[in-house]
């Protein structure tokens, strides 16, 4: 069992608000013996539609808000941060810093068969170009299209994942990628995971859909072993995790029990700009 | 002409983001001489799906910087920051303020024939119910109906304004209100008159569409004139009025074009959390 020392820390992860939780589960399930911190920054959702610069300025006090959570590694669940923030953060942090984007990519190329792989993200993550690099560097003669998917977000968060609507907007944004024959796509948003039956039924069979979950938490393993960081022995329990969010807590505790169940911890309002000291300072979430 | 002492202070006007501007762009037409210095919360845009705690603590944020401003009143020009934040922000400002509810809720009654009012707009302000008890103090026999439609400010931002898929959310969420029979839709968020187009095609040639702007500038100059602070004379050059955004202004300054043409002043970033001192803190707009 190793869990003094550096091994005993937590995991610290952030994201824009609950979609991050995917990476979370994984996380719980290949290593339950680890403690994860996890910052929604649901006061200032989403981060999708906003400009890089304030992106790396939320990223940043994101992280510095997690490192006064006594941290072992900080995992950035949010692939708009992620496609602009982990070079500041590499040098800022100092602690292992991983992204959601080189794991995404690493698991579309595996799925691909026949090399040509559309990417559909937020705004700010297909804007930056992230992944076609990413991609390039795993393998130069990859055919990637990309394709932003601005409305993805608010219909899951309207929970009409599987309305007519969906559906329509599936097909509109994306009936370029169809057209240039991708076999496979990676879901470039922790939120798109959710909406895979209509993006499955207008890509058709043919086509694999890839999320970075998995092989994110495949990563944070990875990286942990190598530091000689990774936690052994009985799995945590559920009260050993800390989650913060920076509005109220209620919304987010309601979606996250979908997304862990009973792996759920209490969640509390903590964060950047909460801790300034505003009316909700402080303040201890009502988990019902 | 009267700009001296109070009467030549400025009017402070926030909102989330670029809707605000529909109002700013009324007080332009109606008081030529007025000087306006806007604020524009775009970095954590949107507030709507936010908790009633959260947006007070925003909207005294946003107070305090136009604060610093030297205006002579406070336009909420914000229907969810309106729905919660009025009692909070008029017991710590020191200037008159006005919200968008009650013009709003005064120019729908106006409008409708048969007292059945239908009332759109985001999930805050429509489970606030601010509207219903406006328009009954206003005549308690009116039947009120309100509807939540979190989709229509995200297909705003996506500039779906005529898109199919706009007009088959509009059915979806307008199909209760249309069954109750209303003579007279309110669109209770700052958004919506952009969607006027598939709203009115849903709701049919008998229901009148009212929007809150240019009433809400009625009030503030009614509000100006009996404090005997409005200003007089000739029309302010456009290099008068200030405006700032919390991201970065590019966004910001492509749509808000469209609201107010040739009459867009220099937008600069600045704000809560810009000026704590972010890498953006204090960074001038490149306005293009």
């Amino acid at each position: 069992m190793r869990r003094s020392g550096g091994a005993g820390k937590a995991i610290g992860v952030f994201d824009s608000g609950v979609g991050g939780l995917t990476v979370v589960r994984e996380i719980f399930r290949q290593m339950p013996a680890e403690k994860v911190v996890y910052f929604g920054d649901t006061a200032r959702f989403p981060y999708g539609n906003k400009a890089p610069e304030t992106l790396v300025r939320f990223g940043s006090e994101n992280a510095a808000f997690l490192a006064t959570q006594d941290i072992k590694m900080l995992v950035v669940a949010c692939n708009s941060s992620s496609a602009y923030c982990l070079p500041s953060l590499r040098r800022a942090a100092r602690v292992p810093v991983v992204g959601v984007i080189e794991p995404g990519a690493r698991a579309a190329r595996q799925g691909s068969r026949g090399g040509r792989i559309g990417v559909i993200g937020t705004s700010a993550t297909i804007a930056s170009g992230v992944y076609e690099a990413a991609l390039a560097s795993l393998d130069p003669g990859l055919r990637v299209f990309g394709r932003a998917c601005p409305l993805f977000v608010p219909l899951v968060e309207e929970g009409w994942t599987s309305h007519p609507a969906s559906l329509q907007i599936a097909r509109a944004y994306l009936a370029p990628l169809k057209a240039r024959g991708v076999d496979t796509l990676l879901l470039g948003c922790t939120h798109y995971p959710l909406l895979k039956a209509p993006i499955a039924r207008v890509m058709g069979p043919g086509v694999r859909l890839v999320d970075s979950a998995r092989e994110t938490a495949s990563q944070v393993k990875a990286v942990l072993g190598e530091a000689g960081l990774l936690a052994e022995g009985a799995p945590r329990p559920v009260s050993d995790h800390r989650f913060f969010v920076s509005d109220v807590p209620e919304k987010f505790v309601q979606v996250a029990r979908r997304f862990l169940g009973p792996r759920l911890p209490p969640v509390s309002q903590a964060g950047p700009g909460v801790e300034a000291g505003g009316p909700s300072a402080g303040r201890r979430g009502r988990v019902r």
